[in-house]
């Protein structure tokens, strides 16, 4: 290999990374008759001594993503997948502790859910339930851990007890002041766990239902005066409701549904018929923190 | 207006239909504090006394697909919407019978659900049920009538039970014969009812959970040798269950799930840890039709 | 193997087919220092003796999905890529004429655009030129050959020289009549050739950008009265000067660029600042045919 | 209004954002009978003193996103759109400028490209040019601005001058070194400019194709022994040449072109045929930055 020519000294390597992204993996585990179905899509990120391969094409230090992808496969049959997490820690300590050249991991997964078919209960028979799907990140440096949870696509719609009023009247305002509207949104959450490695690892697999329920739960139970309201009630009744859980990061487009003027066609609309629009969206996007908690979770 | 120049004699006009494609109305009934929500995406063709408008831009025989977009809205309103099949046929009756130059009408309906929040019940509180997505074709002549149900993107998947051997081998065959592989597929279906017009109209809100259970049941009872074994089994299952059902065209893409080889890593992969591949796919397509019945559905 | 129970009598099977879908091949021709690259996307559907294989699961006239994938690369390697459709009408006759249990083949084929880098010329540089997806499909049935090219994705504006008036007004009319608005529309094109496997192959690669051409201009060049005589004048055009093309199949979205309301800020608007919608469009179909020719490109 | 109970003390309310997300503005300016077009989709965010409204509901200090949506629209009349960054600039310095409840916005804007249909040339016929969208990001707290410009879809591809070599093997290293590999990659870049607010705004219209010059020659012109490689000489190209850049991030797919074995079928495969893959692919992220320069572009 001929030495490529070093770049000119007017620029520098920054922050940078690389891996194999969406590996689908799925892991059937046979219990008799009696199967269980585990369905990721593992996307890796690693990062470490890369200079050279920037700057002079050696990959001396470079773990190829072929790797990656197959650590990924092996990992399934090795350690199992007792949840999204555990699987992204198993693979986070192997990736920083094997190679020396790489410093921190961080694994990101989507876990889809399937449901039984119930006639018949063959045992082996699985339909897709596709209501939304579950994602987990786990970075980890060599001695810090950081663990999220997550969900995505989870579509939720209150057809009453939200207003929107008494906001600022700028010039180019003209919409109207109602107080009575449908309120729909796709849930994507992230959220913290407090776990840094010490000590037992929670039970992922019982947190997150627990935290999904609270967050459908203020969702439906939040008299609404604006999105934002309910975005910080679904984000304060994990925080509050689930000790393990540091922060939570939302972002919730307002799905638009517009009452359709019937008038024209001698008709009333006593909020019964909608428009359901695409684009343009509102798009309302928080955090909710834990009081003492420190925001680790990226705004952007 | 000048009047455009005609064709050159060598170039005529065929086949022809137009209208609003993905009207979105959404549709909630107030029962008290109950509430019930109807999510539809309305598209209508129309076709007709149209070879002016496509000669020389004249607009007299053209209602506007603005003005058929209105009446979904309208109609929601006036008639209700208690299936997509029956709105459907309001929508096809009307357009057929109040516009001269109207000669058929075909109404596409995608019907999305919806399940309600648990905790709390509040009775306006919703969560999208996304495993499938229902639909429904009307089409209208004003004198014959076709209705057809359907479903996409039910994703379903046997874990065992499937073999699949004993296949040609020609020069370009490479593929090992198996006798326990993983079967998936997303379940693509139309089926097309006898209802002609004559009579009351069938109950559809009964008959597609009816046709559903068949095409699961029939997926996950089928001992298979092959998915055109299990394609020809579910569309049996519905003529032969479900005496409303004439005919069902299945659409059934093998989702491959390939075993991964672990021998290089030193391991057994006992048809546990499994490669879920995107492209390409197998694609399996067919009609099963009640004895005596003429197919109708398209093929292609 | 034991066999499988029988179908009841009641069901029958139907029209049926199968084949690998989305095969991507890619092939790189190397002259010297400047390399050739041709982009494909194949899809192959069989059809044939295969009752059994619904019936009964054997699949002793079954040619594998996989196997037909294997012809596709091995048939990029021995008989080159001149054009999708010389490569489909290879295929083609390939399974028709090596397995007797196949009767027809339909080959189905996107060609993806590639340019060279301009600078530096490498000669093995190229980047993606993705205004359009060209579009091939062959059947035959080893007898009749029918050949359509085609586009989609070719998305077209004009911003003047567009009306839209003189329409019906029925009561679900509220469009305003206009004279000057925006047209655009996505192309999606299909057009038979009139090549029946007598005599040599036309030209396929000049042929596709005489058809494209055609297309363009006429959208570009006439004033238009509305979308449907637009959709006429592009048909009879490629129809009028491509001798080779006896029928052409178009669906044209109408994109909706509305005009906003810019009055409550106190600002005209004179055909000036457009709102871009996504759902609903109006979708025109239609058919030109050569006259004395008989439709056969589907229309659903 | 009803005050909502305020939230129990453990939950605190972290950093938010709101806006109208996706609004699709097209611009015409009519230079006689030659027309110009912008297309672009604007996305805004907002934010300041917004704790009440998620606190309590109240909607005191919030500008609707529905009037952000009409800021964007007049303002396409009244400031005209000269470059997506000069647009950007033009809204957040009026949102922040405005209101005193707003101290950030953040304007994310695409745009997407036309050509002229050349043949004819009738001064208002266009032709969607989509091998990329061009973006820009504006951000101003009423004292700092931020502007990236950026692109992405660019999908590039060199048949050869690739190596991939010399890394390392781990127990999961199954991957063969090879010396002559396609390398494609979809094009993901943001680059910072210089620009802080004082002095004139360079010339954006000039600077995009500057940067996307340099990075397509960079990419043709780099002999790759891996992607990191060509990713730093792409972003040091534009660093090292563009002087009003100071940092540049690129997301690098790699776009797998497996060689096809074609040996079961007795066929030579010399770098002829390939199988373009979907995923898993391998991610390549990284940032080149001027020297001295501090890194602002968020890296996740």
């Amino acid at each position: 290999m001929t030495a490529a020519p070093r770049p000119a000294p007017t620029a520098r390597l920054g922050q940078n990374q690389y891996g194999k992204a969406e590996t689908r993996v799925v892991r059937v585990v046979r219990d008799g008759a009696v199967h269980h179905l585990t369905d990721l899509n593992v996307s890796v990120a690693l990062s470490g001594a890369m200079d050279e391969v920037h700057l002079s094409g050696s990959n001396a230090t470079v773990l190829t993503t072929d790797a990656t992808k197959n650590t990924v496969y092996a990992f399934a049959r090795t350690h199992g997948i007792d949840s999204p997490e555990a699987f992204g820690i198993h693979l986070a300590r192997h990736f920083t502790s094997s190679q020396a050249s790489i410093h921190r991991a961080r694994i990101r997964i989507e876990s889809y859910g399937w449901q039984r078919i119930a006639e018949p209960d063959t045992g082996h028979s699985f339909v897709r339930d596709g209501r939304e799907v579950r994602t987990a990140q786990v970075e980890f440096d060599g001695t810090t851990w950081q663990v999220l949870g997550g969900l995505k696509e989870l579509t939720v719609l209150n057809s009453t007890d939200s207003e929107f009023w008494g906001f600022v009247k700028d010039p180019y305002t003209t919409l109207p002041e109602t107080t009575d509207r449908v309120l729909a949104t796709d849930v994507d959450a992230r959220w913290r766990y407090g776990w840094n490695g010490a000590g037992e690892q929670p039970d992922w697999q019982a947190l997150y239902p627990a935290v999904r329920s609270r967050l459908l739960s203020a969702f439906a139970g939040t008299y609404s005066y604006s999105l934002q309201q309910t975005l910080y009630a679904m984000g304060a009744r994990v925080v509050e409701e689930v000790p393990e859980v540091e922060e939570v990061r939302l972002s919730l487009p307002n799905k638009h549904h517009f009452l359709v003027d019937l008038e024209p066609f001698g008709l009333t609309n006593d909020n019964e018929v909608y428009l359901a629009a695409d684009r343009p969206y509102g798009l309302i996007e928080g955090t909710v923190l834990r009081e003492g908690a420190t925001a680790a979770i990226p705004t952007d």
